[in-house]
């Protein structure tokens, strides 16, 4: 079979690396062009240099006829980058996953007042398919544009996706409490991540809002029909990578089996374990791998329930589920190239 | 002014060291006595090096004439121990501060069931003050036996305390998502609480039920006079000191002027920092000392209060706020030797 | 062809937990038996959920009949076991690999000095080859039992044997300054591994005198044919995984081209690179791998040669060199198994 | 007694903050004024949170007359300011400590050629004292300028001086490994320094020279007397502050007293303590704090003496020696304001 012709564009973040990590071991897989204006004509292995020895790329300036011969685009930018070019690329017939924030909200509106720009190709929003295969499974695979989403999103949508789906829950007063490590605020130069300001430290950011909310309350309505209030705070984690959510909701029927119905929603799911009665996942359990690990919880017995979910942010909360969706848009196994086991300890 | 004799039982924890840390210095106070079973016979300076050149003084096994012969004992004793000893220091006149659990509820049977094990003196709980000296001040100067509040309690019970004091949120369902550093663990041997274990990773723990919810709860119901519904997670954060808790509540109005309201409440309290409006306090900004740090938001100007409180686990958690009940109970300036600036970065 | 079938006594640790985790993902090996007494009758992915999904194998009472069912037994245990059970399974036509130090030294009363035991089985220990592919590949691909290197003796041999080899640097006062993250302290309970103990600092460790330093100067004598003198110190580093060696010898002749003779020594290496000059390694550059990566320096162009060399305490320091050197015994490409790259950040 | 009257130009830093935290508990200090262009007109507590309630002041814009009514200036600039600023000073009658490079190197050439700068005011270089108390307390004491040592200087010079200060070993090869904590590499923007670039990871860097390396072997040649040849390797470790330094050196005599002599060089110093026999000093237990902590050792009885130091970088390897500086140049006690314990765990 022929190898997939992918580019990545902006291959100098923790997403890029991320991606190519992934990739490199990829068996159908071909990476043909990282593109990145600061670093070209550098060597990928030079940055990074856990790649040394299995990629022998540089850094190009973005070359569109370039990118344009690829089967498969992946988009590893800041936000309002990918929205630029996507068209251009579809119109040549390339497949484009975006990894940034352009096509995960449909609402123009609403992302427009969420991100601060105005979006430069709305018509494609309807086309662009939320990249998330537990819910969006056979649309991935007939998509040309995948919007993959955000590492909170993912993680807390698994976590509350078994309830809302089966109305099992008040949906006015969602709690999603998250905490991530600081490789989710990327690789760019600044104060604020550095290891002296983020190390031994803990602390919640983006109380008064936050991003990801719409994108997570557009998940959930999509998934009960009907509105929903969600509180969503994020923290910061003094470690690198992973993500864990800890939600929190009000039972409409503390009589419901609450374990058997997590297990039968994600027992078909390649990514999503749903762990034993009483545990409580650890964010290394996931490291490096494309698993969202899953707890649920009545405690003491009340009608609160209580679901931790975790995901590595740069693995199912990126690069991994960019990875799993290029798989099912390809005919590839979903789990193609997302065999590793986690690192731990 | 003569020096207040103290003794310490149990000071090989990280409770007692951090004790040691703040009394050393402390103008009014001589440390006369450090019991410790296992270590008995060591120089306390040895085991914990930061304190070489400032105590001479080794540890022994527990002598009850001498601690009889103190003005004051804390205990940093394990759960269970504090109960069979206080009794008799208590009619030789000696006062008592117990950093542990003993008589933090005022409920035997309660207490009983949350800790396993049988209460050793019942007939003291009533008198054992609740050393929370922002709701307990007049109470703990004239106490003998102070039960110093968990750490956990300290930080989720200053920042629902004047919302819940006004009546001002439903009390139904409130929420407090806790995470903490691994010193919250204390300094036993254990596989859970190696490095290797708990670096670089974030879980949940207890979800089904922890020691500190029916405190928290007994705070909150003595400060509404009614009952209380609480769902408490507390998480572990790699990360040596530190507590953070988010609190979630519903407001009954959404008109009141939720920063003015805390910065009255807690205008006079020398502990107590109501951070400016859309802050977001760190738990380095409280390292190695008494205060707690509070932000108070309604995230996307709807119906739900968010407060963000910060505090070091060993010190307005534990050793800290046991010296400042020490201050109060003995006459002194209440932040006498807790004059310390934080430690950041 | 027919998979190789793997017992593996003493699986509770980092190093058997490695283990599985670089097995599971091998094609041609099937892991057949895990023993634990502690942990008997447990499944293995419930004490390390990174394996849930990829075995389904419990823990089991050690069974002689069946590890001598094995083609293959690793030994991931204390020192001083192996060396008891060795001797049935070689009878038995079992091939060892053991990851403790029972047959790291040939030299009997060395050992039993350093290691405070009398050996077991000293008629073994000139049959015993000493696992370091890049010294002794042809003799592993004939063993039946294999001492697997020590984690600093792998970094600080590998770092020095190019210039041992050749006679370039005098051999009578060289230096090894090691540090290595806690994982390389095992999974025991101990309160000097506690995070709270060993994060957020660092100290040298053993100074006097450890267990590794007549290893490293067994394969340094054996590589110059002459007497060594060496002195090591060892360090603790606060992170989970990663050893860097800082080397320091004296040059005979200035005139050597350091960079070339490194590249030269490792050009057909699978698992070392020597990295381009003015590199600094970085241990995260090879997490979860099985590489060695070196840079070779002359400070301020002097008559003193600096090697740093960083491996995965975990993987070439343990488990991933256990390995390659199955792969060598069984006639396998001497990488299965052992592609994966490098996890950063 | 009039407080002394401070200044600090440069304050946004890590060594900035540092000094505040010392000098705002000094009881004969007022700090009168800190600039900095970059936050002008920013309370110096909403930048540094843990200075809440201890400082009321801003930072300004740079204001000679200011400064020039100062009794006291500290500089915690980076390297080239304050050589443009301090004659104006110091004919002003203000004196200057340089926590910077600026007049720590007496050898005009060799400054500039290790700082790649032209030097503004060699001609005060002769008059600047280097600060380092244990040699040149005196000198200190009537200093009107004092170059502040930088922070591995301190660490390693305070190791190896009674050795040097007795001929006691060989002095053409001396190896100092040293290891830092990441505040070391100050609180400016930067890839380098990220969380997500230096967590969970370990490096040497600057192999090929550093520019500590002529600081150091300036003090090791004027205890000597004649010339030093120094191998200086500088590393980075996952932590936020502390340094070990571990020396090595070829003694001319081993039956020397090493232990007796170290204690007997340091027995008067307030703030350099020799552990007993076999320590290993940890960075942990000088955290916050203006103490050295050593151990000497003799590995394996052999001829190399091995010596362990540990600081705080930013109190003893800055901050903390400028404030002990501070006070004997204004016949303070030594260590007023520095009393403090170290914050363990």
């Amino acid at each position: 079979m022929a190898m997939i012709k992918v580019g990545i564009v902006g291959g100098t973040g923790y997403t890029g690396v991320e991606l190519l990590r992934l990739l490199v071991n990829h068996s159908a897989v071909q990476v043909v062009v990282i593109t990145s204006r600061s670093e070209a004509g550098r060597p990928v292995a030079d940055l990074f240099p856990n790649l040394r020895g299995h990629l022998d790329l540089a850094f190009t300036e973005p070359d569109p006829a370039l990118l344009a011969s690829c089967d498969l685009v992946f988009f590893a930018t800041p936000n309002g980058i990918a929205m630029q070019q996507v068209p251009e690329l579809l119109e040549a017939g390339v497949r484009v996953i975006d990894l940034a924030a352009d096509f995960r909200i449909s609402d123009q509106a609403l992302w427009e007042k969420w991100y601060g720009m105005q979006h430069a190709c709305p018509e494609r929003l309807a086309e662009a398919v939320y990249g998330l295969p537990e819910v969006n499974r056979e649309a991935v695979k007939q998509a040309r544009l995948v919007a993959n989403p955000g590492c909170y999103p993912t993680a807390v949508g698994l976590g509350f996706l078994p309830l809302v789906e089966q109305g099992l829950i008040e949906l006015d007063h969602l709690v999603a409490d998250t905490k991530s490590g600081v490789s989710g605020a990327g690789r760019g130069a600044s104060v604020a991540a550095l290891m002296g300001e983020t190390g031994e430290s803990f602390k919640a950011y983006a109380i008064p809002g936050h991003r990801h909310q719409p994108e997570i309350r557009q998940t959930l309505m999509r998934a009960s029909g009907g509105d929903v209030g969600l509180t969503f705070v994020p923290h910061l984690v003094p470690m690198i990578r992973g993500i864990e959510a800890t939600l929190y909701a009000r039972l409409k029927d503390v009589s419901v089996d609450l374990q058997a119905l997590f297990e039968k929603r994600y027992a078909d799911e390649p990514f999503v374990d749903v762990m034993p009665a009483g545990s409580h996942p650890e964010t290394r359990s996931v490291r490096g791998v494309n698993h969202c690990r899953i707890a649920v919880h009545r405690p003491l017995d009340g009608d609160v329930v209580v679901i931790s979910t975790v995901i590595d942010n740069l693995v199912k909360g990126a690069a991994g589920q960019a990875v799993q969706n290029m798989n099912l848009m390809f005919g590839l196994a979903e789990d193609a190239g997302l065999e590793q086991v986690a690192l731990l300890p």
